[in-house]
């Protein structure tokens, strides 16, 4: 059994939620007489190889217990995914502080960092404990039911779409609401979870998803559609949708800047929401008193403090205790992956997985939960997400019992 | 006494907390003799125009209780301003009706719809008691302390930006995030509320209201100054800002829409952020990696279901209680205004107030809630605003405990 310090660090956007899950690293670790110092790497990556680290161990219980309960990652972060060269330069590090145990809380880039770390020390028979933490609102890692953050990204979603809904009834128009997920729509199909049980005509009516591309002119189509049958249409589309007519997401004309991985700078921008409403203007010639507003629902939507799943809390803390405890157990590397257990009631279970199926590649909402037009989603999903996000504000209306005139 | 039929109807940009107003004159009403039916105007004035009635005193206690506590305004709204003659149309349809209480919950433009109405009445010695009951997130209504509907948006604003300063902390950069607020930074302001009162380095760090004109040299120049001195900065904007140069708000230029009012259409669109950003990016070369984003908070900032303030719940119904009792007991006319008692505890009180004192001006932040510098707010507006928003969610940093290497 590996004996020495432990090195814990977050990556990539942020989580309501992320920090319960270094809270049960860190207090996972403790109860391990094998675990020496517990360090926290600053701004993940980099403050490894930047050797800028805090003394974890010695944060009181009450705070870390506030900390966890915080949104947003407490260590700081980074988009940092290192090549071959700095991964050995971590190596060093390592050897240098007598790192045994490594802990990487973050989505499959972060998988991915972790295992060629994980390799490089295989390869020099340096006894290194390696695991990666699952997180991310966009809920697109393998071999995991769902992914921690992503059912508290959901709540606020869904009560995001429930006050916007009930806007667009009191003032009509075509609202277009642009949710984060640049390359999976599992944030925005949420948004379905919005609609009120006992209306019928409740939005958002559309979802548009980077799994199903779509034209404008489908686009456009199907908005002004449901615009004639209800006076007013509420949509939901990913930040990611592709027009299908080039095969490219919408949003790539229109964004020059790219982060480090390559990918067009999605968020923090109302760039796109503003492209899609100008586009249904310019069919809409109809009527001039057409009202199309969009709203890019933001940063919001991974670190507005105060709307947090329960679940999604606990669960967040047991993958990092999970992690902790298979670790200073015997078991040398993996991730740790979420499976749904229990039949009406949800339950859940934490499980080890191997690294390499986690890194890198993208999961993507299964057919099932798509529907065959496109445009939203099943109730096959419906049932999948709903245990996840907790409970809900309730939403009344009037009967409007009408008075004759 | 006047005795005869009721009608109530909401009216403008809806708010969390408009429909406890509307139960409040419901229930208000119903303890009174001298009412007959209870109607609801749908959408606002238009609905009056319209004859579009429904019946709220056929709905049953509990459906009440459950739309007062839901978002946006449940009878539907409108952006219509009535001129004369259609002023003079509604005076018919409350004859035909024999409508004797007309109760108005909206903003200043609502108040002088309710004002021209009753100078109508009181011309044809019409009894009518004509009430406005006041809402709005934009706390611009003069005679009250607050409007209802203000400290809910405002906890909404406050909780958005402890988690926006978090995820800039995370990942620093440069955040600009727009607030609504076309004439008055009253929302804009709350976002300081959000600053951590333990880290003295938290954000939003500059605060640009509409009071306080500024100039793109002035606000690009702020920000990076702050973003020298801590490597990130967060700022809060309101949608109104003015240039100093010429005058005019920022937006202004940006934006085609108008409307019935002729105000610009700010809501609904990212271009302000956009531009805003652009403006930085442009005098910032020094380096290529500066990470700046705009978010533009957006209608949830009115109607998110799940964030409301317990005070202007309490309050926002008792405008609405108090209206319809001081109606039904012989106050011909009139709006309610808060009066802040109380001590070092808060308290409030509902007072009667001529209705022409609350039409058509805006009432601005004072001087003594704007510091010199106009770009932050002073200990009095923390003060003032504090007690009207409740608890916010606690926030735990990291004790940051370095390790020497």
């Amino acid at each position: 059994m590996a004996k020495g310090n432990l090195i814990v660090g977050q990556s990539g956007g942020p989580t309501a939620v992320i920090n319960q899950s270094l809270v049960g690293v860190v207090l996972g670790a403790k109860q391990s007489k094998n675990v020496g110092k517990i360090y926290g790497a600053l701004n993940g990556v980099d403050g490894i190889l930047g050797e800028r680290f805090v003394d974890l161990g010695r944060e009181s219980l009450a705070n870390l217990n506030l900390v966890a309960g915080t949104p947003s990652s407490a260590l700081g972060s980074c988009r940092h995914k290192p090549k071959q060269d700095e991964c050995e330069h971590v190596f060093e590090v390592f050897k240098k502080h007598n790192i045994r145990y490594y802990f990487y809380i973050g989505g499959n880039d972060s998988a991915e960092t972790a295992d060629i770390i994980n390799k490089i020390a295989r390869d020099r028979k340096y006894e290194l404990c390696v695991y990666h933490v699952p997180k991310t609102i966009d809920n697109d890692l393998r071999e995991t039911d769902h992914c921690p953050g992503y059912a508290s990204a959901s709540k606020y979603v869904i009560q995001s779409f429930m006050g916007n809904d009930l806007d667009n009834i009191s003032l009509p128009g075509i609202k277009i609401d642009i949710v984060m997920g640049r390359n999976a729509g599992w944030l925005t199909a949420a948004s379905a979870l919005a609609r009120d049980a006992k209306d019928k005509n409740s939005g958002p009516h559309l979802i548009y998803v980077p799994e199903r591309p779509v034209t404008m002119d489908e686009f456009t189509g199907q908005i002004l559609s449901v615009y004639e049958k209800y006076g007013r249409c509420v949509v939901a589309c990913s930040e990611g949708i592709v027009d299908k007519t080039t095969g490219k997401p919408v949003a790539d004309a229109l964004i020059d800047e790219v982060d480090s991985h390559g990918n067009k700078q999605l968020s923090g921008s109302g760039a796109l929401g503003d492209y899609l409403v100008s586009k249904v203007k310019a069919v809409y010639d109809g009527q001039k008193k057409l009202r199309i507003r969009s709203d890019t629902l933001g940063y919001a939507q991974r670190c507005f403090a105060g709307i947090v799943s329960p679940i999604d809390a606990k669960e967040a803390r047991g993958v990092g205790m999970k992690a902790a405890k298979l670790a200073t157990t015997g078991s040398i590397d993996g991730s740790i992956s979420i499976k749904r257990t229990g039949g009406k009631k949800y339950a859940s279970e934490f499980v080890r997985t191997e690294l390499n199926l986690v890194a890198k590649v993208t999961r993507h909402m299964p057919d099932e939960f798509l529907t065959e037009a496109g445009n939203n989603v099943t109730p096959a999903f419906v049932k999948y997400l709903t245990p996840l996000v907790g409970d809900l504000p309730a939403v009344g209306k009037l009967k409007k019992i009408a008075v004759k005139v």
